[in-house]
């Protein structure tokens, strides 16, 4: 126990162990145990996790990882992932009690952050749902944002093509696509997602990609000209499909490959020969490497949110005891928009 | 019998069927038909071919194209491929007889060119050898050229890789590469080829890929800290290793994938995950793109040639009988360095 600090019960959801195949609930266990509320002798802080965002990404630190640079979760302690928190208690200059952030905390109730300048970004708008900072203010916007505009640039008119569309990610490329004129198809995998992407977010058109039978037959129907864009969040067969639909000169922006990570090994991928017959450019992003642009990115997003030109779709799960089940959701489709768990509302 | 032209006999190499797996001799049949050497009433060319071009390209248009823009050979008539010619008559303002041309011409002694402007371009240096238009000065040495420097944009000290490297392309791209100071390591599919990669063509490593099992380590061997550019030539296994292997930041060109145009289904490549954990760029290239620089490529190479600064092998074929042997071997890599088929030497 530390020494003069408030001590209090700490809910957390620890990682048993490495996974193969599909994770499954029974990879994590939630327990309770015990945290210090003060910060002792050095520039960490204290949080009070609110909202945690399930990622897709979460799936690779669940394995053991085979590169020295690689961190993967640690069997006995909690989860990390992307959150919004409050301070509690600070040691650091630039951050006191009562300041809203978001950044990668731990699956629990309160977490100590050993180096808050490097991993918590300080929230300063709170006139939007603060859940949003785990989704379109946060990792996922400011992937959506910089792989179609910084990676892609996309034209006005460009038939731009996007793959769990209605995803944390996804649901955003898509109405980024279309403020500048594209025209955007989205594939999802239920009845429920289409009519949403259809409906509620604007997309020019859908599909279910679970009710095609020829993922390459789909594409011709809604690209009879082919596709320039292609937002990559799936992989596998997807992937080989929109290979054979690209556009001269069209762009593949690499975010994920969901539909991949729980295989031993990923499908293969046969049409890669296309890329040089159609001069396409494939390109990988990961977000970190845009996290300098994030308040550039923020001024151009608030005032999308507050005009009401863009809307976010959360899916949200009560309480640390569903997280669990709310990450696992991720790989079968269960959630419909980006997937929260609300760990405490303030 | 056209009226008034003079009427020789002309040897052809004709396309008999279109191909499924590897191509065999017995795909083409070499026979002798007539032509007429004058040209009547049109802006065609009558060239004699000095040079035929083997490229891998050539593959692709012997089988059934699929697709309605896709150019296949036409069974019964002769292969059409980049060559070395002379004009003999000319219909066009542009050309006149005893003009050396290069450009797409029919696998046989004479061809009437009908649209030459389009197809043909007039040789004016003939300090070098004429064959060096089917290559260093041709197709490949732009292809080269353009996939290297207009591409991948290399820098002083960055990692090349070429697969194929002793090939028509390859072996420019790693020379290309050397002049600007990078590390550039080389595969090739026997001791000989291996030997001449470090020994005339100045690379600094190379090694022979069918005698490695593993791929990954052999890469891992050549460059531990990671390949920056990585010039594709062969595709499948190979392609699957270098992803593993590329650093951050790095650049696949995509020029071709000969391991895989005689497979039904091209072998599928699972690691493409690595595009986004690395942030590569893979591109892909058309030589095609790139004409309209011909001239300032041009104007490039011929110093580097005459000043010694680079070499270039070649692997002549006599005589239009063995043109299809030469064809064939491409694929089984008997040959060392560009094939090319002697039809005349002026």
């Amino acid at each position: 126990m530390a020494s003069g600090g408030e001590v209090i019960s700490n809910k957390q959801v620890l990682f048993k162990n490495f996974v193969e195949g599909f994770p499954k609930e029974s990879d994590m266990v939630v327990k309770t145990s015990s945290i210090s509320l003060k910060v002792e002798g050095s520039n960490a802080v204290v949080v009070k996790n609110l909202y945690l965002s399930c990622d897709p990404r979460m799936r690779h630190h669940m394995m053991k990882g085979k590169d020295p640079g690689f961190v993967s979760f640690k069997p006995g302690s909690p989860l990390e992932g992307f959150g919004v928190a409050k301070v509690v208690d600070s040691g650091h200059p630039e951050f006191k009690k009562g300041d809203l952030v978001w950044g990668t905390v731990g699956w629990e109730e309160y977490s100590v952050i050993k180096n808050p300048a490097e991993s918590l970004f300080k929230i300063h708008h709170t006139d939007v749902p603060l859940s949003y900072y785990t989704g379109i203010l946060g990792m996922p916007g400011l992937t959506a944002w910089a792989g179609l505009y910084e990676v892609c640039a996309p034209k006005k008119g460009e038939c731009v093509y996007i793959s769990a569309a209605s995803g944390a990610v996804g649901q955003l490329v898509g109405q980024f696509a279309k403020l500048i004129g594209c025209y955007v198809v989205g594939s999802a995998g239920s009845k429920e997602k289409v009519e949403i992407l259809k409906n509620k977010l604007g997309f020019d058109d859908a599909f279910n990609y679970k009710e095609e039978h020829d993922l390459d037959a789909a594409l011709k129907r809604h690209f009879p000209e082919g596709i320039d864009i292609y937002f990559e969040n799936v992989g596998g067969k997807m992937l080989d499909a929109v290979l054979l639909n690209m556009r001269l000169h069209g762009r593949i922006v690499v975010c994920g490959m969901i539909s991949q990570y729980n295989l031993n090994q990923p499908e293969g991928v046969h049409n890669l020969m296309n890329i040089a017959y159609k001069r396409v450019h494939m390109m990988g992003l990961i977000v970190f490497d845009y996290f300098p642009q994030y308040s550039e990115f923020l001024e151009a997003v608030l005032p999308l949110i507050r005009e009401g030109k863009i809307v976010y779709l959360e899916d949200i799960a009560e309480g640390l005891e569903n997280a669990p089940a709310a990450l696992v959701g991720l790989f079968s489709g269960r959630n419909v928009g980006k997937q929260v768990v609300v760990v405490a509302r303030e």
